[in-house]
C-alpha cells in the first residue's frame, strides 16, 4: 500500500472514523483504523461492537494519489493525533507490519496489524429508503433528547424511526417525557427501527455539514446510513417499541402561547433554586393574567417571576409542577420563536408544540407531585 | 443594606471574588461572599484560608446607587449563578438574615448569614512597592510554569518575587527545570516573597485586562496586591528560597538560534511517540547542519524530523535527551519569534533565552538519561 494524500482530507477522515473507535475494546484490532487503498481511492474504517463508520476518499477529488493498492490496520489514537500535527502533503507507505508516514522532513514509523484480521462489515442488501439529511438531522435533534439513559428498558434507550409510504416519524421517550416528530416524505421503502441514541447522535455529527440525501438500508439487526462519502452501520435495538399515541392527552383545558426564549430564561433561573431539590420541581401557574414561574427550597431561598402570555385559550385557573430540566431539554431543541403549551390538569402531562399551524413536532412532559 | 446596581457590574464582581471561594471549606461562612454597602460604594469579599479577593464598586461609577448601608454574607454559588442569569437592573435589599433580589418581574430570596461572623482581613501597613501590571503579568507567565506541584518541598510550589532598588526578579523551579526573569523597575520598597503559584495565577487572571500600576505590601506572612478595584491577599510560603544562580551553566559548547513556532510543532509531534515512555524523552541532535528531533518506543513506532538552524555558534557535535513536555511548557510562555538554545554537554542543563540582545528571561531544563 502506498499513497499521497492532502493532510486536511486525511486528518478529517481519520477523525470521523475514529469516533467509532474505543480504546477500551476487548478485541485489540478494534483500537485501530483500517486503511484500504484501492485504484479508485482510500477507505478508512473504524468500529466497535455497536457501530461502524466508513469514510471514502475518492481519487477524483485530486486530494489523493494511489501508488500501490493494499491495506493495513494502525492504532487510531496515534495515527489520528500524528496526522493532525503534520504539515500539508502526506506520503503513506506500508511494509512488514509497519506504516511509514512522511511529510516534508518529518519521517515516522507506526506499528500496523494485518488488515485481514479486521472484522468484516455486515453485508446489507435490499430496499433502500431515501431521506434528506436535513429532515433526518432535524428529527434527531427534536426527539433524541427524550430517550432514556437507563438500561433497564433497553428499547427506550433508542430512537424509533418509522418510514411509511409518505411519512417519516421519529419518537423517543423515557416514560416521563415523550418527543414526537412527523414529516411528509416521498420514499420507496418502508420500515420501523429502534436505533441507539448514541449511534443516531454520531450520525448527526458526521453529516452536520451535509445537505444531500441519505440512503438507509437494514438487515440482520443492523441499519446502514449512507451518503457519498460516509457510511454508518449501527446495531439496532431488539424489542417492540411501545405505542405512544395513547399518552397524548386529548382533552385540553388551557393553551398558552409563549415566547420560547423568555420562557427558557425563566425556567433556567427557577432551576437554580430547584436543582438540589427533589425532581427539579418548578411550579407554573397563572397569576394576574401572567405566567408565574416559581421554585424554592426552605434552606436556600426562593424565586418567582411573572412572564407575559402572548395568548390564552381555555381556563385561566392553572397550577402544575414539572421537572425544570426536562422542560429546558425540550425547549432548547425547538427552532420556533413562539410555542404553545397545553395543560390538561395538574396530574396530566403538559404538551409543547409550535405556535405555527403546520407544526409537526410534539413534546410531552409528565407533571411531578409537589409536596 | 439596600442598593441598586447594574447586572453586568455586579455579576463581574461576584465572579471575580468567588474565585477565592471553595465549596469544600471547613468554615461554612467561607462558602459565602461578604457584601458590604457603604456610602461610597459596594465591597465584595471572597476568601479561603490561603487567599482573599476583595472587589470595590464605587458609587462614582454611576453603576451603583446606595439606599441603605449594611452588610451580609450570602452563598457564593447561588448568588453568582443567579445574578449571571438576571436582566439589567438589580435591586438588593437585606433583612432578617435574608437577601431580597429583584430584577424586573423577577423576585428572589436567598438565605444570608450575619456579616459580623466573617473572618477579618489582615491589616497590612508599611512600605509599598509599585510595579506595572504588564511587568508583573509577564513575569508570572514566563516563570510560573516551572514551579512544582509536589508538596514535599513547599517552598518550590511558589514563585519567588524579589524587589530590589532598581530591579524585579521572578524565579520558579521544580529542581529539574528553572525559569528566571529580571526587569528594571523604579521602586520605593524592597523585599523577597515566595507567593503560592495558585495565588499568583489568580492575580494574573484578575488583572488580565488591567494595565495600570499594582501596589504591593506585605506583613505577617501575607502579601497584598492592590489596584483601584481589586485587592488580592495571599498567604506567603514560609522558608528560604534556594539560591538558583549557581545552576546556570557558565561554559557553553553550542548555541543555536531557532524559530520558536517550528520548534514547538516539532517537539509536540515528537511528544506523541514519547508520551507513554519514561520521562517523555525527546532527543535533540545536529544532523547535516540541521536540528534533528526524534523520539520513539519499540512498541508504537518512531519519529524523526529535521529543522533549519537559523544560526549556530560553537561545536556542531551535539546529542541530548530532554523531557519534551518541559520544553513545550517553556517555549509556550515565550513571546519571541526566535530563540537561543544553549548546550553545555549531554549531562548539563540546556538554556533557553530570547535571541534578542536585551532579553531578560532564562529557562533551564535538565537533561534526562536516555537508555
Amino acid at each position: 500500500m502506498e499513497f499521497i494524500i492532502a493532510q486536511s482530507i486525511f486528518s478529517k477522515g481519520l477523525s470521523d472514523v475514529s469516533k467509532a473507535v474505543s480504546s477500551r475494546t476487548l478485541l485489540p484490532i478494534l483500537s485501530g483504523i483500517k486503511i484500504v487503498a484501492e485504484e479508485d481511492g482510500i477507505t478508512l474504517i473504524g468500529s466497535n461492537s455497536d457501530i461502524i463508520i466508513e469514510r471514502t476518499i475518492s481519487v477524483t477529488d485530486e486530494k489523493v494519489e494511489i501508488h500501490k493498492t493494499g491495506s493495513m490496520v494502525v492504532s487510531a489514537k496515534y495515527l489520528t493525533d500524528l496526522v493532525k500535527k503534520l504539515p500539508e502533503q502526506i506520503h503513506v507507505k506500508a511494509d512488514n507490519n509497519q506504516i511509514h508516514i512522511q511529510a516534508g522532513t518529518i519521517s515516522t514509523k507506526l506499528s500496523g496489524i494485518d488488515a485481514e484480521e479486521y472484522p468484516s462489515i455486515p453485508i446489507i442488501v435490499g430496499d433502500s429508503i431515501h431521506i434528506s439529511a436535513e429532515e433526518l438531522k432535524d428529527a434527531v435533534k427534536t426527539t433524541g433528547f427524550a430517550a432514556t439513559k437507563n438500561e433497564t428498558r433497553p428499547v427506550l434507550t433508542g430512537v424509533n424511526l418509522t418510514f411509511a409510504e409518505n411519512s417519516f416519524t421519529s419518537v423517543a421517550t423515557d416514560s416521563q417525557r415523550l418527543a414526537f416528530k412527523r414529516s411528509d416524505i416521498q420514499s420507496s421503502g418502508e420500515g420501523s427501527f429502534v436505533v441507539p441514541k448514541s449511534s443516531i447522535d454520531e450520525l448527526a455529527k458526521l453529516i452536520k455539514h451535509y445537505s444531500g440525501m441519505v440512503e438507509i438500508q437494514s438487515a440482520e439487526g443492523y441499519i446502514h446510513f449512507k451518503t457519498d462519502e460516509i457510511s454508518l452501520y449501527s446495531r439496532l435495538i431488539a424489542g417492540h417499541y411501545p405505542d405512544t399515541s395513547a399518552l397524548i392527552p386529548n382533552e385540553v383545558k388551557t393553551t398558552l402561547v409563549l415566547c420560547k426564549e423568555t420562557l427558557i430564561k425563566g425556567i433556567d433561573r427557577a432551576c437554580l433554586f430547584a436543582g438540589e431539590w427533589k425532581n427539579n420541581n418548578v411550579v407554573l401557574s397563572i397569576n394576574e393574567q401572567k405566567l408565574s414561574i416559581s421554585s424554592g427550597s426552605s434552606e436556600m431561598g426562593s424565586i418567582e417571576e411573572l412572564q407575559e402570555i402572548k395568548a390564552i385559550e381555555g381556563e385561566s385557573d392553572l397550577k402544575i409542577s414539572v421537572d425544570g430540566h426536562f422542560l429546558l431539554d425540550s425547549l432548547k431543541t425547538i427552532n420556533d420563536a413562539e410555542i404553545k403549551v397545553k395543560f390538561s390538569g395538574s396530574m396530566k402531562p403538559i404538551v409543547i408544540e409550535s405556535a405555527r399551524e403546520e407544526s409537526t413536532y410534539l413534546h410531552l412532559i409528565s407533571p411531578v407531585r409537589s409536596y
